[in-house]
């Protein structure tokens, strides 16, 4: 056994715990000894409870007992989650009621395979902002600049970072218009945003019930893959080179104003997948531009937010982060009857999207216009709200259509700050997702662009 | 064949038409014989639609081909109901536009049957109130009372008399808050509210979404149960004689205020039950108070008919009849938020129903606690007001509580006018209602209480 365990894929750690070549106590204390405070990735830090965890699971594997491919692996789940013996602050300054630490069936299906919990990461309160900010808890730093603290995506803050630096090898979070994608875009890690409905939002503090999803970001699309197979997921095929994939190219839209490198980033890697075989063509996804319009009204989150605050936690409504009280205020007093036009728009272009999305294996686009911004910037309100609204853009669209979505890691941009790659499919389609992220992951790492373990 | 053809069951019917001793085009014209205008049920009458599609079965009786247990049987549809070659109205004053004759699944399985549709009976404006009124049709003549103009029931006014006068055995309804339910009570029919997503809306112009369903009206539970089962419902068991059924007698609430003889009779109802052999005993549905006091503060159906009207019809808010109109003004602002939590509390209180539901095989009460009003005192506003709200109540809870229920005749009030005795059961257990209905009604028959087909 040496440090450099983590250097495996999930796939080949999962075979070495099994086959008894590696031990989750070192598997642990290799993830444990990552851990640096300074870069804040987790508000509650158990180290303790996690290598119980590993003995428990080295325990069953020697008795011969292997109850899932995540017995013995590291994995942290966001602050909304409930899990036992954890305190849950969904990013607030004071815990919530202990009936929010029930968990729920995607934290029961990591302790039915013996998965190994280090902790719990950090959120933007109640989840509503993009960029990873919060006043009441250090906001984590994003790891891929060591000098500047930039901002590590949200509002999944500190799931992105606990991958990055090696705590967890899978990270759960929610993506609601983007905080599974935009901290995996800003961290170089992967992220999936699943359909809605796919996976249960039980036991997970809510933001939207129209739109929350819950998700994971790993190292790898190969990673990813493993872990959602094995948390109830699709089987994801092996797409042979030179697969003729029907590749999307998102329209105009998602590349207006993106900062220097991201847009060349994302043609480069559709570059390759082009000379690997696959078809790219332009594709308009009907229904963006009215969805963001209506985003830009306001949308429907903030009224289901209020809604869920003023009838289940009425006392955190005093203490809210004024940049969270100030988005919700501001679309709270919405009437039903334009909540429920929006609701019927939503489903109405969600219809349209699908269908076009039958005619490709996938879209793709960047996933965040924007370099992670200094977080010393969005301490003025008015650039706070401008770079989250721009920050959101590409992935908000995605999920008010009720779309499920991958990014993967394509390298840098001009500020070498990772670029994020948005692979966009139909409703269900997730596995055929990952495995192209997969196949675009092998061609850029073969272009020497992005090495997933490096 | 005699016109006393009519007198047989539904059951009865569709087996002399398969085997031949009866034809369809003798039944249709039985049944057309039976149209009285003056009662006024149906908003567009069409009997020489109705021949040629009788003379289709006809035809395919003869060339061997039954096409469902449906065909050649007499059917309405309320107007709200897309029936192609027919207008919908909705109520109101001119035809919506064609798309609204568009037909959904319930029609598309009358049609695929060959069963033979007579007409579209008239519905209050939009579906939205209890009584049978409209400013804009003749509000159908209740036909248990030749004298006096008494309300037929809504909001689906003309099914019930489209049953009790013998022009169709089956009426297709919807029900939202009682709009099934409060005309078969009133017209002496059998009244099925199902459980809401069990049939599909599609091709029905909505109210209220969250509460939606549809139903049908029939002159006895035999029939309906026939009519159900042949719909694609469960099969409806045979109960033996003196069985040992578990009934709830419905809490004060559903017997407070009722008017003279109504109590009385669904009393007398479940003294018959006792005596073959059910067990009662007195519940709580827990609840009802609650879901009745959020329909005083305006409920959520007010918002999304504006909702819809002002999204698909906004030209026909101009014309709205005066009463429908107060009805949605007063609730049409409600906030998004306030409408939500209402859904959640509908949510909760539905799941506490149905585990108390799960104990017994079905609730008793009295299904309209007031007897039939002349139509001539509904004309001041707070008189129609005062009776709308009490009219609604007993079966409105039952709907917002997520349940599904039947509603048979169990004989006269003090006034002269039928009783209706409602069967509440758990979300799905339609054919068990089904069944006790039909129990009861052998009871009722044996001892000379109520005959279906007197």
């Amino acid at each position: 056994m040496t440090a450099n365990v983590l250097d495996h894929s999930l796939r080949t750690i999962a075979t070495q715990l099994a086959d008894g070549s590696l031990r989750a106590r070192d598997l642990i204390e290799a993830a444990l000894a990552h851990h640096d405070p300074a870069l804040n990735a987790y508000v509650s830090w158990a180290p303790d409870m996690a290598r119980r965890q590993a003995a428990a699971a080295d325990a069953a594997f020697s008795a011969g007992t292997c109850l899932g491919k995540l017995q013995g692996i590291p994995i942290s789940f966001k602050d909304l989650y409930g899990v036992a013996g954890l305190p849950t602050f969904a990013g607030s300054p004071r815990a919530l009621p202990e009936a929010w630490t029930a968990e729920g069936p995607l934290v029961a299906a990591v302790r039915r395979q013996l998965g190994v919990i280090v902790g719990k990461t950090h959120t933007v309160e109640f989840a509503f902002g993009g960029l990873g900010t919060s006043e009441h808890h250090p906001v984590p730093w994003n790891p891929r600049d060591r000098q500047n603290h930039r901002a590590p995506g949200g509002s999944s803050s500190g799931a992105g970072v606990s991958v990055a630096e090696g705590t967890a090898l899978v990270a759960f979070g929610t993506d609601t218009g983007g905080s599974v994608r935009i901290p995996a875009s800003m961290t170089g890690t992967v992220g999936l945003k699943t359909t809605l409905g796919k996976w249960s939002v039980q036991g997970i503090v809510p933001l939207s019930p129209s739109f929350d999803t819950p998700g994971i970001l790993t190292r790898t699309a190969d990673d990813a893959a493993f872990a959602f197979e094995h948390l109830g997921g699709d089987k994801v095929p092996d797409l042979p080179e030179g697969t003729s994939l029907r590749i999307g190219v998102a329209e105009r839209f998602f590349w207006e104003g993106t900062d220097p490198g991201i847009a060349e980033r994302v043609t480069e890697a559709m570059r390759l997948l082009e000379a690997a075989g696959a078809t790219l063509t332009e594709q308009t996804l009907p229904g963006c531009a009215e969805v963001y319009e209506i985003y830009h009204q306001g949308g429907i989150v903030s009224a289901e937010l209020y809604a869920f605050l003023s009838g289940h936690l009425p006392d955190w409504l005093e203490t809210l982060d004024p940049r969270v009280r100030q988005r919700m205020d501001d679309g709270r007093d919405l009437p039903a009857w334009t909540y429920l036009h929006r609701k019927s728009r939503y489903a109405a272009l969600a219809a349209e999207a699908a269908a076009v999305l039958e005619g490709y294996d996938a879209i793709i686009s960047p996933t965040v216009p924007i370099t992670p911004p200094p977080v010393a910037k969005l301490a003025n309100a008015d650039t706070y709200a401008r770079l989250n609204l721009a920050n959101v853009r590409n992935t908000c669209v995605v999920s008010f259509l009720g779309l499920c979505a991958v990014t993967i890691p394509a390298g840098f941009d001009a500020a070498g700050l990772p670029v994020g790659l948005q692979l966009i499919g139909a409703p269900g389609r997730e596995a055929q997702l990952l495995a192209i992220a997969r196949t675009i992951e092998v061609l850029l790492a073969k272009a020497d662009i992005w090495s997933p373990h490096a």
